[in-house]
């Protein structure tokens, strides 16, 4: 089955849009997994500590949610042993049945595209379902991971307007702006690859934080699965991004990453243990979507 | 001594400003590292081929280039395995008093850019001198590897105009074009980051395949290192590029990766072992480039 079926499947099957994002950021960690920033210990054992605690997540919140969204620099960070952490925590994630979305922004030309598109959308359980890519080199450069989700039944998610300050900076250059651009080409790239459900393979990323901008995008892109960073910790609530969805809970995911992985660290969870309130921020995620989307 | 300066004087030292791209396509290999290339092959032992691949490229031209670009997507495809060999592979052309360009093209916000910062430009003997980096999201998620090269005296390229066909798709959108914006903010970007041979640590990359481009950058960016892809296989020489340099040579890489790895596999070459086609093609580039400079 393509990605856009086994993504719409999900989420017919959880009822929810919530993509947990395992970006285990070194300072925020609980202290049972301190070793991972001691600087002077080994990095096979700080890439463990990383592995165990996103183990820890899946194990709190892997029953309810459709997908989850490792960040590939907090595994580089230890070289190769982050590396070997990585396609362990991505390996266990498909084993439970998730959607893993690989948050690896890659971009490169030609042979140099094929070899990223092979190193994470291969056909082997420690290969991602879908991963993000940036557009800046242009169609020729996307092009080799198409055709690899062709080959594979894999997905992209196309960086096209981000969830930072300074994305507009460049994404919102010209008249009419960049990202109208990049909108099309996305449009144009997910031709080959729509599914049965409608949707096409190739997604895009863009920012919940840009309420006002999301309805033109759906309107541009009414096939492309949308994956919406931003919520929580960057200020986005579940009635900013309704307007990226389509029918009900369909083409659209919303990832949180820091508000769930480190809710232990909000005040309403003071004194809770760091598993207790991650799963807690996640049910009020889901509650949130299921009031905002009426599901 | 920080980026720039080290770059000049290894541009001083070595009388050229040849690059050899570290671009280990498992296709081209010579037939002894065949073993790359057998999908049934273990990762390790086919890692180890393109790292021995790799480290004999060096023997063969490392006495006489001021820098190598190894191309990251080419051991990342092996997984952990393939990251051990990337580190090896840096850390001996290091060794060997070679600035290495790592060729990541990474770009992502916060704290996602701090930990790609810190694992490409740590201050390690296995990180690389500079990085190419990639400005699509926007300057806060240039800043953090910004401030990296300030604490370990390393560089950035930033992708500015790149040499692929469809480089012009995005790049050049808007009135004026994308890639003058991206330029100006490359500009303020590396403005603390001045050595003291007047040259920053903010480095662009444009394509040695836009001739009638290159003065245009020259003059809008006085300060700013360039690093010249393109050369040999796309198509672009030495007097294509000439207008990268700053009186003399400086200012400007200039690199070539399947040109020089892969020499052997040219008519010229035939039934030439295939280090010495490379070194016979390196040392055509220097003489291409001492003509076109008159150095």
């Amino acid at each position: 089955m393509n990605f856009a079926d086994r993504m719409d499947a999900a989420l017919d099957r959880t009822g929810n849009p919530c993509v947990v994002g395992l970006d285990p950021h070194l300072a925020l960690l609980p202290d049972e997994y301190a070793v991972a920033r001691d600087a002077t210990a080994p990095r096979k054992d700080r890439a463990r500590a990383v592995r165990d605690f996103c183990e820890s997540v899946l194990d709190a919140i892997g029953d309810r949610v459709p997908a989850v969204k490792p960040q590939s620099a907090f595994f580089e960070v230890f070289g190769a042993p982050g590396i070997e952490a990585w396609e362990s925590v991505v390996k266990s994630a498909r084993a439970r049945g998730l959607l893993v979305i690989g948050d690896v922004k890659r971009g490169d030309i030609g042979s140099s595209a094929a070899a990223y598109a092979e190193a994470f959308l291969g056909d082997t359980p420690d290969a991602c379902d879908a991963i993000t890519v940036n557009p800046y080199l242009g169609g020729d450069a996307v092009k080799p991971f198409v055709e690899q989700c062709h080959r594979t039944e894999r997905g992209l998610f196309v960086l096209v307007r981000t969830s930072n300050p300074d994305s507009s900076m460049f994404q919102l250059h010209g008249e009419p702006p960049l990202v109208d651009r990049v909108a099309a080409a996305v449009d144009a790239w997910g031709s080959e690859l729509v599914g049965d459900r409608g949707f096409s393979s190739v997604g895009a990323v863009v920012g919940a934080t840009h309420k006002s901008e999301l309805a033109a995008f759906r309107a541009a892109l009414p096939r492309t699965p949308v994956l919406l960073p931003g919520y929580g910790a960057q200020g986005a609530g579940a009635a900013d991004v309704v307007a990226a969805f389509v029918d009900g809970l369909h083409g659209a995911l919303v990832n949180s990453s820091r508000g769930i992985l480190f809710a232990y660290r909000q005040d309403r969870f003071h004194a809770t243990p760091w598993r207790t309130a991650t799963r807690q921020a996640l049910d009020d995620m889901i509650r949130d979507f299921e009031q905002a989307l009426g599901t």
